[in-house]
């Protein structure tokens, strides 16, 4: 039975005058702070305060990269070549960690969002990419992916560290893949059976699946949301819940 | 009378299918290359191209940070507030830090561009907005700014090492001030008079006003230009006369 | 005594996931929209629904034009030549245009907004860059500038259509210029108090200014914010005791 | 046999201080100009500075709507939902019909650009989004598409005006289809052979295709490029060996 599992939530998603999400409160849950990098959100003075507020809260940071696509929020798939997908993710981290440096604190890993996150689930290529960033710019950050895809074996292979991702709303198929959005049932909105089935997946590694048979997930980590009042008391059902079965909510790194 | 100057040139300012410069004839013959960060020229892919460059040939490496206006290319004054201004540096710093990381370089100095650069030379409040992003993300880079500007003198009182900057092809009024671009005779067009200047301002302090006067100028370095064969020619020969000289070429930086 | 007088409010502000305003509700108040252009907000997508929300309300349209940056929302000062800010102006009227005709729909005026609306009440230069801009693309669009400003006579003169403006919300000199948001008072909260000095607008021809002076103000638009619930309350009360006094609420285009 | 042809070229694909192509010389070749509208080139000032030259030329003027995505020059693959794609090609026929009015012209059709151009040559959900935007916003505006391609056929169904449009430089299949660029042979580069290609396209309804058999092409316009020296001068052969054998150089609007 495991001890600890990590809490990571999408930050920073703010941009100039446009507000999104609730960065406070959400930082006094979680355990880990992927941050936007000015790719899909998040402009320079709004990312450096959502640093801050993370630091504050002593909650890990990663750089949340995303294709270039501020205006359909890094959500549209883009064939981007290699070389510039490569360099993109360099950028990003490097701002990101840039701005982290300047307040005395740093990135610890990579979480790739939205489409190129789907994306690299499958494209090898793309997601051999994304590693080549990751490793040049710095080869002891760590890569957030979806459990049991592709690309955290490749990952691995070339040498970096991996922290596999469960989501705690959405809806599992028997071979432990996401239920498209597409399909009814694929996001789950009530609390307290979400925050059972996180419980349920760390204590015997795994959940129901949307056929009710039992799916198992090796998951490091679990995302949550804070974007909406629901979406708080639903992170905090969850963590209340693994916090009362004496689970310890961390980061697996710094530990 | 000094042995040793920088030459310094603006690079990587392609963008996308977008060519400008010719980066590896300038990077042949300047010690420093003043690399864009993306706000007002340089892709992530096209900027790690230029630092590949850079590095070959052993040209050290500056930030050269910008208000964020692609289609303006920076030459633009934006009003912006303090906290703005100093994340944007910032960002752009860390950015270009991580991609020349990812190729085993470092960036050593930090020079704003255009609109930037000219407003900090007065405009206190945006000079120590600038100065505190530095500071921030790292207060080992140095800082060039224009020969006899107040934002020298600033940034050496919180501390920033500072690079005093010559235009090699611009007249200087008899306060040692830049001619203004509107008036007749700004730009210097001869490579010979140019280079002839350059000579006497490394040699002697100074070089000779539009009114026909010596005006002191203590600079560290000398900007170049690579942007046209022109441009180019005019570089080699400047840089020729001070070898000529007996004055090494070189960045004060690594030394 | 007026008999008619128009509200106006921004719209269309949104862009991509980030929502701004509630266009929905201010649309059933208002007589005039400022739709944003995508300059300082707005794209294409979100522009097009609230021109349907606008079309199905019967609110008449105006471009609600602005320096080109994103990020700072159109409200830091930009120094743009007068060619690019007349061609911006023309671009995004057109683009307006083209989304008003692809749902059988119109523009009717002009606002400038943010930083731009305020430079030109008094920076003779670029006003006229953005009134060449309006005659040029269509010379019979209205243009909506500050009640008392420079640019309402030179637009006049010109001979474009103005509508001169005065802000519910906003403090007045005894001079008829808005107090600056900088100094207290400048912003009013009370909604009853807003609301009766706008009946003192419509009736009296004024309105108290911060001194405790009558301030005579000739103004054909108000303009009432929808950005939270305060805002609409305001907005709705404005509404309610001009009509109350036997005002019409509309515009004065298409009367 | 035909008496008429277009020739239509890439325009006002410079975006601030790049430029890109010579406008001035190919407006003097083409009948039609295909003009960048802001989203993968051209910014209003430019675009407006091309408008005015076509106009001079009196070459017909397109709108070469794109995908949003300057950095990648819209030749990167995006998968944009459909009324996104819609109003965003709304917005671009939009502002250039704005720019061109106000130098007393018009817009007279429509060419998708790069990844936009091929995607919808054969994915017909985005074709329709394409389709369906020109509709809304002017019926009258013809369609330019791959000569062949079921684009041409859904916008003839849906009563739009199509024109037919083959490549001068690139090879075809027997089948008709452009030969992929990443094929040895896809692009021509003997200018001669070039202009006797299209003299034979125009003549006899048809090219030799890369397997040596003659392929029916039935073309409307001939695409030819202006960006370089050598395309200049091939551009300038083409219509140079169609005018020698009596063919008339013209757009078949406003014929």
């Amino acid at each position: 039975m495991m001890k600890t599992i990590d809490l990571n939530s999408d930050l920073g998603e703010s941009f100039g005058q446009w507000k999104m999400g609730n960065d406070e409160a959400i930082l006094g849950i979680v355990s880990s702070a992927n941050v936007a990098c000015g790719f899909h959100a998040g402009d320079p003075a709004g990312i450096l305060k959502t640093l801050k507020l993370a630091k504050e809260n002593q909650v890990v940071i990663g750089a949340h990269v995303s294709y270039p696509d501020l205006v359909g929020f890094g959500r549209r798939n883009m064939d981007l070549a290699s070389h510039e997908l490569t360099a993109d993710v360099i950028y990003q981290i490097g701002a990101l960690q840039g701005l982290a440096a300047s307040i005395g604190t740093a990135v610890n890993y990579v979480k790739p969002h939205g489409a190129l996150y789907n994306t690299i689930a499958n494209d090898e290529r793309q997601a051999l990419a994304v590693i080549d960033g990751i490793l040049a710019v710095d080869s002891s950050l760590a890569l957030v992916g979806l459990a049991g895809s592709n690309i955290l074996r490749l990952a691995q292979e070339k040498g970096l560290r991996t922290i596999a991702e469960a989501f705690a709303d959405r809806a599992y198929t028997a071979k432990g893949e996401l239920v498209s959005r597409r399909e009814t049932g694929a996001v789950l909105h009530d609390a307290t059976l979400v925050a059972q089935r996180m419980l349920q997946l760390v204590t015997e590694g795994g959940v129901e699946s949307i056929d009710g048979k039992f799916t198992p997930i090796q998951a490091d980590s679990i995302c949550v949301h804070g974007d909406s009042f629901g979406a708080l008391e639903m992170a905090n059902q969850v963590k209340a819940i693994l916090q009362q079965a004496g689970i310890t909510v961390r980061s697996f790194i710094h530990s």
